[in-house]
């Protein structure tokens, strides 16, 4: 099982001079989620909760439903060299993948949606959010602070993302890291779906850097009413967040944020 | 011709209240690079300088070598409805796709991927570096503090990464922003592209953000001796970049840096 922290001896400058230093870096590898058999995408994650990453990332492109997984596990294959980065998904006896991926997905640990096949194969459909959620602002700035505390591998090597899912009183669900924020997302999304907490009704999702199209998409097909993130929105996140009957707030600093979409939710 | 930065009715929300405010937000949308004739992968990017970036992708992924790029415009066949997030290339007579652009999306698993093979499907090979550029520590600063300078819209907006090259003595070539990291560096490479001045020997490349896998790839590629970011560096992006002998430096910040690889270069 590789570690997602490794030791890099390095180098530090600063006002004394140079010296010799061991550091921590978080670690990035390439993941091959398989679908019975088939390969459907490579992204570049932060090895950990692997199972979650697959479960998530097959539920948010609208690939699998709840209920369809039968297992997820290491490739056992014969002449795999590295079976931990390579993760095989069957599904149950008589379920087939809800929709197809013409081309496989190529994710880098920043772009979730290289090597769909069309613009229109970007968009994963979904029903608009009927959620009646109430938040107070100060519990979202609270949530916030919380996801701070609990980076405990972004503290070490200052090179990850994260993403927390709270309940509507506020409690904390869990918070995964990752060198990709979308893969973030999937864990916590995986999560759920592998512990059958989905649709997500009435959860915050509150997440680490800024809220892109992707987020906001993951987060409707899970169908999480409130996302909040420590910086900006894009305009396609904005837009997607109202079609979505979705409530977006971005710079959710201390007393201060912008709501973008959805603010009767916000009291 | 969208622009990359788009007004939003939010409310903000800050100790005083709310009020309801126009907000800059940055544009995200598809572009579909299509090579030939044929849909090689959909970014989310920022538009502008979208030629540069169907050419720096092409190039960085080993698609297209110098000279080989006759035409980019955006797509003209009828029934596409947003031909500005369609950009058609072709190649020059003669000329052909240096490498298959399948290699994100393996055509079968029969073949039996293995995560080394993982690896290898995303990686482009290109022989390491031989530059004995030499840079002053404070020089790479000095290039830091001028890409913060530039962002304009991040100023703005908050919401892009940016990407700077400068020559060997430490005079900016340019920066792009886009809302995505690798996009800001294609578009970058793409305008060296197609001003001829490939390969980038000598030069510096400094991002905002973190390195990744994908970021020393590309300056690889296009033959960068020399990366810097404002935060962490990945594990797997110091690994490659010691395989390319580069110098990645991170955490680049008034007096200080980590230096990751290379550090003979950095006096």
């Amino acid at each position: 099982m590789t570690e997602p922290i490794a030791r890099a001896r390095v180098r530090r400058r600063g006002p004394q001079g140079e010296q010799v230093a061991d550091d921590l870096v978080v670690v990035e590898e390439p993941c091959e989620i398989r679908l019975q058999g088939e390969s459907v995408a490579v992204v570049m994650r932060t090895p950990g909760h692997d199972r979650e990453l697959a479960a998530g990332f097959l539920f948010d492109e609208g690939i699998v439903a709840p209920g369809d997984i039968g297992t997820i596990r290491s490739c056992r294959d014969p002449g795999v060299l590295d079976p931990d980065n390579v993760i095989d998904v069957t599904l149950v006896p008589g379920a087939e993948p809800r929709a197809t991926w013409q081309r496989h997905f190529y994710a880098t640990s920043s772009c979730g949606v290289c090597g769909k096949a069309s613009i229109e194969a970007v968009r994963v459909h979904a029903e608009p959010l009927e959620d009646d959620v109430r938040v107070p602002a100060g519990m979202l700035a609270r949530c916030m602070q919380r996801l701070r505390q609990e980076q405990t591998w972004f503290e070490a090597t200052g090179g990850l993302h994260a993403a927390g899912l709270f309940d509507a009183a506020g409690g904390l669900v869990l918070v995964r890291e990752d060198v990709g924020r979308h893969n973030a997302l999937d864990k916590v999304i995986g999560h759920c779906y592998l512990h059958e907490r989905l649709p997500l009704h009435g959860h915050l999702l509150v997440v680490s850097g800024r809220s892109s199209f992707e987020i906001v998409q993951k987060a409707w097909v899970a169908r999480i009413p409130v996302v909040a993130s420590v910086s900006a929105a894009s305009s396609l996140a904005v837009q997607l967040a109202r079609e979505a009957n979705m409530t977006l707030a971005g710079f959710v600093r201390g007393q201060e944020m912008v709501v973008y979409t959805g603010a009767e939710r916000i009291e």
